[in-house]
């Protein structure tokens, strides 16, 4: 391992995604609420593959996603997942280091598969995604490496891991080891069906250990049992010390030391696809924490990436985020 | 199997593409000829698949790829072809089915796996394939059903798999039982090196059992052994009914009957990734002639989908064949 500091190391499920377009009615026919993850079994995946169009492969996963782009703005990244040792953890490894993200995780023999989505892109561009956990649920502490998260700035947690008990204690384990050296731990809630799986654990966790917090508009009034995102929104900020929610088209918030900024969404001509929308603003948002901007600045590089990613199919960056920010004026 | 009769049924390379762009300095450093199509094997693929950057995986193969372009534009297609019982046979069998493709090969258990092609896209949007022919090389006569070549108006053969002598023995198998129903035979000489690889042979099968042939610049000059494309030209449309050859930017000419039809590239906006420019050419013109249209408005369509198929990323066509001559108002 180099002996480099990290700004972030991640740890969420390896994922390869498989994209494909659709109309409304494979949504309905199917009994699939939009815009949500919904966890499927083998059979399931099967069925909804056979019943769909043509699609693409293409690596994902949310938190991954998110530290390739920290990685394109030129932030130092590391990514914690499990992958089988089959073509789609082979995919998924390649893709992660190919975008400069450490991933030392060997892919496990004789197990289960590795996890792959199947995302249905309607024609509003909104993606729905039906996640077969393969391996990634088998994440346990002892894929936890101490080292690697004593020498990353910020620890970011996905919430989907909360679908899976030997990866909750993985989390806990990571977060008393993040703490123990003085680090930050951040966690993003990733859907509100998981939040309603997990809500007390999630509360519990964000105020014992969580410093910053990533959610939406659903998942933060899920976690808070409200209809007001207004009073979800300072309950979060009084719990942790940053707290960025996002509110699709119009923007984010970002509450920072209990106080609130507004960030506006940036322009997107063509809208294409909405996956990884999240993931991209957190990584923006990420690394403007990591290199010690402020709230504005960092909601502003999240807005950026969101736009980039929401132009075109899958959840990678087709384009150089640093270069693009600079492009902008958004860095200097 | 339905009874209905088909347009085309192909024989060809079931090939999943794994397309990453790359800048120029990847193809020098690793000694690759650009444009071309490169037989590698597993340790080779193995090697530039760690050197290029992030990738998406999507179903290509040739002939396959014109079968699902003469699907879109409305015409009924069958594909012959061999995967293994993998990842990426499963995603070839599903794409090629979704796109209403016929495709009744069960996939092999036990054996190589399923051949893929890595494609290096150039800034410029040219792109050069590295292709590990797994189980594709098993291609024989076994796979060649005589009542499915029987009810196609007309058997495409990729010439790609000449590089294989059993799939050789497998195509003349074919020819033999299309002529003895009266059907008519296409070809496409697929690559120039391949050309070099196997002139003879293709020089007699050309003469023997050829009605229409499908060429480039390149590959027709390779196969007559002559610097002028002219001299090459008339050659091709004195041995076969109908040759159809291309000049990448500067259209195509069709030789009917011996007499020239030039036909004009279709206008591109914004040219991506070149992967399948011939496949789709080849899919617009074999759907003119199924459907019995004269040479210029077969070329024009044959110019479309080429269009269509550089514009965007991957050899499958985005969007509906059919619609876009319709709007474009080359098919009433």
């Amino acid at each position: 391992m180099p002996s480099a500091d990290f700004d972030v190391v991640a740890i969420g499920n390896a994922i390869v995604d498989i994209i494909a377009r659709c109309d409304e009615s494979f949504l309905s026919r199917n009994g699939i609420e939009k815009g949500h993850m919904h966890l499927v079994d083998a059979d399931r995946i099967s069925a909804l593959y056979s019943d769909v169009g043509q699609a693409i492969e293409i690596s994902g996963g949310s938190a991954a996603n998110s530290m390739v782009g920290l990685s394109s703005f030129g932030g130092k990244a590391a990514f914690i997942g499990k992958v089988a040792d089959d073509e789609f953890g082979n995919i998924f490894g390649h893709d992660v280091r190919a975008a400069k993200v450490q991933f030392d995780s060997k892919p496990v023999s004789g197990g289960a598969p590795t996890s792959r989505s199947l995302i249905a892109v309607t024609p509003d561009g909104e993606r729905t995604m039906n996640t077969f956990l393969g391996i990634s649920t088998d994440l346990d502490d002892g894929e936890i490496d101490p080292t690697l998260i004593e020498k990353a700035e910020i620890t970011y947690l996905e919430g989907y891991l909360f679908d899976q008990p030997e990866a909750k204690a993985a989390f806990r384990q990571a977060v008393s080891i993040a703490k123990a050296k003085g680090r930050r731990v951040a966690l993003t809630l990733s859907d509100s069906f998981c939040v309603d799986r997990h809500r007390d654990e999630f509360r519990t966790l964000i105020k014992d250990g969580i410093d910053i917090l990533f959610a939406n508009d659903s998942e933060i009034t899920a976690l808070y049992q409200t209809d007001s995102f207004d009073d979800a929104a300072k309950q979060a900020g009084q719990e942790v010390d940053i707290a960025a929610l996002t509110r699709s088209a119009e923007g984010s918030i970002i509450y920072s030391n209990h106080s609130a900024t507004k960030i506006a969404a940036a322009p997107v001509s063509d809208l294409v696809d909405t996956t990884g929308a999240g993931d991209l603003y957190a990584a923006g948002v990420l690394y403007g924490i990591a290199k010690g901007l402020d709230p504005a600045k960092s909601g502003a590089l999240g807005s950026l990436a969101a736009a980039e990613i929401i132009s075109h199919i899958g959840a990678r960056p087709e384009a150089s985020l640093a270069e693009l920010a600079k492009k902008t004026g958004v860095l200097g």
